[in-house]
């Protein structure tokens, strides 16, 4: 049998990582580095190497780094995007099928390394299911949980993410653009490409903003939307400009 | 200056830590770990001191074991259990900042282990800032994340937390007896002692249930709910009998 393991990293900070994803890296023969085509950020590429390095530094395993076509864009409306998502998943799980088949040999152990959490708005997980269950390969995996962006958020902001006995919704930048300001209530926003907070600068929500979590170049703005939001944009305009790349995580929360 | 943090453990396999927990322990000099008075479950302690044994194996550090006192029962609803636990948190933040005042030395580090993550239906971020904010002790503090049961759950059951771009909710069995099956869509649910899923038997509704997390307790169950829910009902009652407590953590979810 193939096993193959979908292993949490954390938001690019090495100490992110768990025991148990690293006793995990002991156990694997081939790590997949699956990155778009088009990809900028020759960052990420290089930083989950160093992860590797840092914690495997007897060098015995095999690391192949995998374009992957790009998901077509302009799915700004939920539905196209759901279609184009899905779409591209196939793509990527005949691409990981034939990988399992051909770069694992029977009774090796493979390992795609997932920022954040595979189970949070990944995809990784629902690709090796649907393989299975179209029978493109064989083999087992497991999952090994991860710190997510959502978690360094909130500890670095030093605030819980919910209040006593409340709910809290995690959503994307899409679906929050159809909510109304006063059902936002206390909402995690990931995926967010669009600046969508800017849709609520006339409520009283108070934000709670952060990007390159965890790592060197960590950015943290918070505080009443409509005082700091020419700041955030101001901030992540430049950040993005000077690192290629920027990913956004927040909370908008009201009763602050 | 005083320096205090709360450290995520995870779920209770000692695998669950990061390596800046791991890292953030070597800083400590005192570990406090509250445990409130009629505690049954002396395992929950010895779990922690082992943890500490386990990573900090030269045993410099001082551990504290203090017993609170119990939150007031009772607080069905929503709005009576809300003002039990602020109530509760000021009792916490006045034995807290005792501890922070008579236990901790200037310069010295403190830290409260915590299971899970300490920003998640945790409550110990609140009572730090709350105490900062009275002015009842002074020190700085700082918050590591940990793997909550959410994401060993989904880990487990090999699951994501989320569909394509839909949102997630996070909510607790109080919370959840509000929620009209039609709209439970996606939700997980935490701090449920109420077997609050039982109200759903009847919907279309699909569970991914677990309980001791992580441990070599764990159990797993899945299904229909209507299919699955005596023997979860069967299962959680033997399993509370055997051990002299239960935690639950569940997913429901719409079109499985």
């Amino acid at each position: 049998m193939k096993k193959i393991y979908l292993i949490g990293i954390g938001t690019g900070n090495p100490e992110h990582l768990t025991i148990q994803a690293i006793n995990t890296f002991k156990k694997v023969n081939v790590f997949f580095i699956l990155e778009k085509e088009s990809e900028k950020n020759e960052d990420l590429v290089k930083l989950r190497k160093e992860i590797l390095q840092r914690y495997l530094p007897d060098g015995r395993y095999r690391v192949m780094a995998i374009k992957i076509p790009e998901r077509k864009k302009g799915g700004r409306e939920l539905e196209v995007y759901k279609e184009r998502v899905a779409s591209w998943r196939k793509q990527k799980a005949e691409i990981i099928s034939n990988l399992i088949k051909q770069e694992i040999a029977d009774g090796e152990t493979g390992a795609i390394l997932i920022w954040g959490d595979p189970s949070l708005y990944d995809g990784h997980i629902e690709i090796l299911n649907y393989i299975l269950k179209e029978g493109w390969a064989d083999f087992e995996f497991e999952v090994i949980p991860g710190i997510t962006s959502m978690q360094v958020l909130t500890a670095r902001h030093k605030i819980p993410l919910n209040f006593i006995g409340e709910s809290i919704r995690i959503t994307t930048g899409r679906r929050l653009k159809e909510i109304h300001p006063d059902d936002v209530k206390n909402s995690v926003v990931l995926l967010d490409n669009y600046l969508t907070y800017r849709n609520f600068a006339d409520s009283d929500l108070h934000i709670y903003w952060g990007s390159y979590l965890g790592t060197e170049e960590e950015i943290l703005i918070s505080g009443r939307l409509n005082e700091v939001l020419d700041e955030i944009i101001k901030t992540r305009n430049e950040a993005k400009k000077n690192n290629g790349w920027i990913m956004e995580t927040y909370i908008l929360r009201a009763g602050e």
